[in-house]
């Protein structure tokens, strides 16, 4: 079934972790292990994502050192130590034009204040590429580095997320778009009816306004939302306008589109007004041999004890109690499960792993690794793309550089080629380029 | 007096507001009136100051649109809508090598582990040139944007700003420099053992650490501090490395010098680990006739209700209700008033000013205007600098970028001529160039 019209482009995110989303990523022998705190090599990935005409490049956070066993931390390069994400795409936005630059800020140990204040600002400094990737935080160690013994549970997590975020789009209107007239010979710098303050009062916040920047180039910043959770999807169809997913099967993709787009109609949202993008792992070789190589050398590097903690912050359990190779434990679900434990739980059984092997297909890719030649990855997103199971993807290179240079330079162009990717941006901001509508102010006039 | 000898230089900051330092200088015919949100007007003026070999770029700070008349409001381009401070400097970051970039981050009303972590992101983004202006916020207005109904007494300001600045230098501290071995062969990514939550419990904090990010390569962003109160020069005694002042009269400023170093010393902090720079705001003309003029080209563009209300920011009182042209009012000292509130009244009762007076001198140039030819601004600062006055100034240009550009091009080839400032970074860091010594972890063995 082709649910799209021959002109309709999918959109691509870039989404990085330091040296890449698998586990053993650092030790790949390409790799620079000191990326994630190396400006120039976030530099030139962003400038390769830009030369390939990417939407945009996604960076994740946390507020927390991963806590986990210490022999496992001792090995690990991931959820460590890295770049402050809304630092690094300030940076990143003087040595790009075009590319947007979305970062993750956590709704629970945030003042809405700052974070509609930096998201504007970077939107200002970018001529209109940010996007704001609005999460909840769930660990316990985020907590620890915020005066609270515990984390906030889930359902109080969505409630604090859902009047932050109201509270920072009533900032996002302090300033009408044209507030400012700067007129140097009349002396009025400002027009005073145009300045809103907010004046929220609800039961997490209390936030006068106005924010003291002007409104952002896009408007708003591009809001951008990844739960899968229940609360989740209510969440993000209320407010998200870009939506990081992650399933397995096309059959799962296609419902969870659905479904989505469906709720989000509730709140007067179009088809067209949320781009749904799957994470997709690709490793890439000029036949499908050579990618197994590339991902068996990258196994080749794993070591059981990180495998088996990775399986672990998955399910928000401790799991080093379980016989490693013995069949995958009976775990009920608690407070902390999110909708990644329903997922490895529901595979583990299905496929009747062991613990060893449940860790070990965690640790290697997650959700959805995806290896062939250019030619079969290209076949895979176009399937899905076409049958509407999403609006494009969040590319998730396993290792760096090499992983997302193989994916430029090879499915790219053969996308480009099929007409399913742009060969020039569309437009200046991440709302042109991405299709989306410059949202008016609540308070101005309608033309 | 020479307390200095031939080979010390002073050090200079580049404090720069969107259109300059002057009330008027957005109708300035050169301004660039949107320069609050124009990063290309920041990139220039960054690179002006890195090719005239300044130590640093300065940004100020505040959470709240200006609270003033609403007269006053339309006609004022100050304290109103700007970029954020820390997005900003990590763009010029991207497009600078040498100076360094200080921005101002409030201790009451931010979290320390955010403060901690972005400045340590501008570390690493900028290869150690990040320095952080330590500030209480002051305004109710800014309460009202985070929960406050009132905003913080003064004594609990700088009991916040003590207990925040020690949590900020402990989470620096999380890792120690030689943490991460990153070896690929053994899989050894860290040291655990170099690895030190903080588990700080305080009457307003409480963190436990540690932060993820590496430690910076300043190992601690330069410290900078402003306060002219009683609790704010304690404070600045114990923490700060970077002071900036702000004094009318060369005895003033000789007396603050020595009562600073002085109480530092308790600190155990030697002479050279504090730079003190008072605030110069230069008017420079090819004569000092070229200069006046320049001066009354901006004094004339100041509308006397925007005079008024500056006045009333500065003493933080409403003075709306006494006659403009009658004699400066009888004013009490309360809970708000601060070192400002002093030294404007003393000054208007010392010269007998009126309301209007002394508004109007307010809205000039505050407190140190300096405006002649070239020699004279170079003699003024040699003096100053010579005779132990300060160890440097924080350039305020009271227009953008004339007079900037003025300072660059006539003032700095006179105090290089005279061997008073450098004419090559002497190293990579801001602590190298500010000649500051590196500061070791907490944790690490004396070697």
């Amino acid at each position: 079934m082709d649910r799209r019209s021959r002109d309709e482009k999918m959109r691509l995110g870039a989404f990085f972790m330091p040296t890449g989303h698998h586990v053993a990523s650092w030790r790949h022998p390409d790799a620079d292990p000191d990326a994630g705190v190396n400006f120039q090599h976030y530099v030139k990935l962003a400038q390769t994502a830009e030369r390939a005409k990417f939407d945009m490049v996604f960076l994740g956070d946390n507020y927390a050192v991963r806590a986990t066993h210490p022999e496992a931390l001792r090995r690990s390069a991931q959820y460590i130590a890295n770049f402050e994400p809304l630092t690094l795409l300030s940076g990143l936005a003087a040595l790009t034009s075009h590319i947007g630059l979305v970062a993750t800020a956590s709704t629970s140990y945030n003042e809405p204040f700052h974070v509609a204040r930096n998201f504007a600002s970077l939107d200002h400094i970018s001529n209109g590429r940010a996007g704001w990737n609005m999460v909840t935080s769930a660990q316990e160690a985020e907590a620890h580095n915020f005066g609270r013994e515990k984390h906030y549970g889930h359902a109080e997590r969505y409630e604090r997320a859902q009047e932050f975020t109201r509270v920072v789009l009533g900032l996002w209107d302090s300033w009408e778009d044209d507030a400012f007239p700067r007129d140097k010979a009349s002396g009025q710098f400002l027009d005073p009816a145009k300045l809103h303050p907010l004046n929220h009062k609800g039961a997490h916040f209390t936030v006068r306004g106005p924010m003291n920047i002007p409104r952002a180039p896009q408007g708003y910043p591009v809001l951008v939302q990844a739960g899968t959770s229940g609360d989740g999807r209510r969440f993000a169809a209320e407010f998200a306008e870009v939506i990081f997913s992650s399933h397995l099967t096309i059959e799962q993709a296609l419902s969870y589109y659905a479904e989505v787009k469906a709720a989000a109609a509730e709140f007067g949202h179009g088809p067209s007004d949320i781009k749904i993008m799957p994470g997709l792992n690709p490793i890439i070789g000029r036949t499908a041999d050579e990618a197994d190589e590339k991902f068996e050398l990258l196994n080749s590097l794993i070591e059981p004890v990180v495998a088996r903690e990775i399986l672990a912050t998955f399910l928000r359990k401790d799991i080093s109690q379980y016989p490693f190779d013995g069949p995958f434990p009976d775990l009920e679900p608690d407070a902390q499960s999110s909708g990644s434990f329903y997922n490895w739980v529901e595979l583990a059984k299905k496929e009747k792993l062991t613990l060893r092997q449940t860790a070990f297909r965690a640790a290697r890719g997650r959700m959805s690794v995806t290896r062939g030649s250019p030619k079969q990855i290209a076949d895979h997103m176009q399937e899905w793309f076409v049958s509407g199971a999403c609006d494009g993807f969040n590319i998730m290179p396993p290792y760096l550089p090499g992983a997302f240079n193989d994916f430029v330079e090879l499915v790219v162009p053969e996308l480009q080629r099929r007409g399913l990717f742009r060969t020039e941006y569309e437009g200046k901001t991440l709302r042109e380029n991405l299709g989306l509508r410059r949202p008016a102010s609540r308070y101005a006039v309608p033309a």
